[in-house]
């Protein structure tokens, strides 16, 4: 029995994942973290009303979603002045970004991204055998005209922007994005991922033009909607490449109550905007902390602070693992020079104290 | 402005999807179905525990699910008594096959299954340019000898059979099936389908062996469990198959809700219990039913029952249509001749009330 044989693409792939989950860190400490402050993830938490409609939708666990997921599309072309055959819904930014893939890239196709942006984006790139052209940052903002210059060069398929920017916070306006998109080259697609553009400045987001057949924008509920913990992106393009994503996507994948949550929550703005004054309030305190460590705070226009710790990786490593022994859960950049800092995802008022408390000894265990 | 270079293998494929959800025909319908007895979804419902880890989950619904799924396999194995690295768990069996088919399948390469069975792994499968080879059923059950032949003649990589199956409720027991897994020619892999074992006599899932590399086993919370609108499948294999699906699949694409529900759905074993009875009674009240309008119920180690209507395959199909159009939503098996056949998921007792309201108006009107 020498078992099956896998694609000559499988044999050559690692066995490494893009990211360690808390939860792994969680048990190799033999502890829970007291301040979960490294996913991004919004612990303000989601709307009162998705947490009745999750109740209420317990009740109709048994049935399937709507493979079409119908009225969350119809509900969110309403809100972004769309139209439901503009919008394809998944398991989260990370599954329509392997599907992206999947549609794009074979082996040896070239794709341009930033070095030290989105790992997961590079392992879905990776795991269809593409070729990955990383582009540097441009003083930690992500540097939209040498990355369309790279694209050009390597006649690449598709070009990775995240705006804003994760790990490092920092964003473009909509005329720098708009002015990249219209030099996408041909035959080239400009993923935009605006997971965190709900917490930017007004402005951010260039117009949505479902007619544009160079850019597919990403968003999602993981983030400011509060609701990582039920899976559900979306993305926004051209009807004809939202269709090519009926050809291979898991049609039932997204589940029942996952769709009437993220209904739920979308139906209450208020929340929304309530839950953004409580992350901007969050934004000025990380940074004050840092500050008042010595340390350097970039601007954001994220869920999080990315904190410049005025040394190189090593030490940044340092900190986060002496932060991780406090109980505190943070993450940092991958890649220099942005691996010099920590990113301190926002949190209530309880967790940032906690981080506040750790964080003197957890930089001088890390500087002795 | 030509648009993005999609993959030739995108290129090839069509636009079809496996299955249209009850949702889509209830819009063009406009009107819901009275009676939802067409997804195999389990109409009894989860367990009332599974109710209330859903509703304390909401609150620990802005956290991503541990990308690990370590709780949930951990309690999977020690159930099954299986080790957590012989499970994947991922997004319902659909999304595991869809991986699966991934990592051994290429353009061309070779993959039997029977004509008429589940058309969501023939999706994925042509998904990623496979050759599908399809051998007829045999007496209304598939058919172990003929699959195990023309996967040697074509060299397969990838064998499937569900067990019990899907569309005609038949089974094969236990000895058969291992007989079929000691024949599974060298290189190749029998990928079984254990959806509805839960609802088969004793005898007929063969013991789990986790050291033979020649089967992976899929099981799921969609059926039996009563999860369906959570989308909680996994698989069963030896540890290096299940460590190759860690290469490739969506790490956080199962959410925290849909974890902590499939857990509590594990620990009720005394709801599935009930869910069995009640299954069973329900199978025997559908057989009653299509025996007093003159139909022949076919035996069945599901939570559904497949009814010969006796005629050809438009028969059927007029059935099918004319159940719809007085709201009681079924499906049928789609090849011949196996599509003489409807099939009718088991139900509480007022949907079956209305089915047998129903039927008989639905056979004229088909007759007409």
């Amino acid at each position: 029995m020498t078992g099956p044989r896998y694609t000559r693409l499988m044999d050559s792939l690692p066995a490494s994942v893009p990211f360690v989950g808390p939860e792994t860190q969680e048990r190799a400490n033999g502890a829970a973290f007291v301040a979960r402050l490294g996913a991004n993830e919004s612990v303000f938490g989601p709307s009162p009303n998705v947490l009745k409609a999750i109740a209420n939708a317990g009740a109709e666990a048994w049935m399937y979603g709507d493979p079409e997921v119908f009225d969350l599309r119809r509900a969110l072309a309403d809100h972004h002045g769309v139209r439901p055959e503009n919008i394809v819904v998944g398991e989260g930014i990370d599954g329509l970004l392997g599907y992206l893939a999947r549609m794009l890239v074979e082996p040896g196709d070239a794709v341009v991204t930033s070095a030290g942006a989105y790992p997961t984006f590079n392992y879905h790139v990776a795991g269809f055998g593409g070729a990955l052209h990383q582009v540097p940052y441009q003083g930690d903002h992500e540097h939209p005209e040498a990355l369309i210059t790279r694209a050009e060069e390597a006649r690449a398929k598709l070009i990775y922007l995240a705006n804003p920017d994760n790990p490092m916070g920092s964003w473009h306006g909509a005329a720098s994005v708009q002015a990249m998109v219209e030099a996408v080259p041909e035959g080239c697609l400009l993923a935009l991922d605006e997971a965190y553009v709900d917490m930017a400045p007004p402005g951010t987001a260039p117009a949505l033009d479902m007619a544009d057949r160079r850019v597919i924008r990403f968003r999602t509920f993981s983030k400011a909607y509060g609701l990582a913990g039920l899976r559900v992106g979306y993305a926004m393009a051209h009807a004809d490449l939202i269709a090519s994503f009926n050809k291979i996507r898991n049609h039932f994948g997204l589940g029942r109550l996952a769709q009437a949550a993220a209904l739920a929550a979308l139906n209450d703005q208020d929340h929304l905007n309530a839950t953004l004054e409580r992350i901007a309030a969050s934004r000025e305190r990380i940074g004050r902390i840092a500050r008042e460590t010595g340390l350097t705070p970039l601007p954001s226009a994220t869920n999080f602070v990315t904190i410049d710790c005025g040394r190189d990786g090593d030490f940044a490593r340092a900190v986060v693992a002496a932060l991780s022994k406090r109980g505190i859960f943070v993450r940092m950049p991958f890649t220099p020079p942005q691996d010099r800092c920590i990113r301190v995802s926002c949190g209530i008022d309880a967790d940032l104290t906690l981080f506040e408390a750790a964080l003197p000894d957890a930089l001088t265990e890390a500087a002795g």
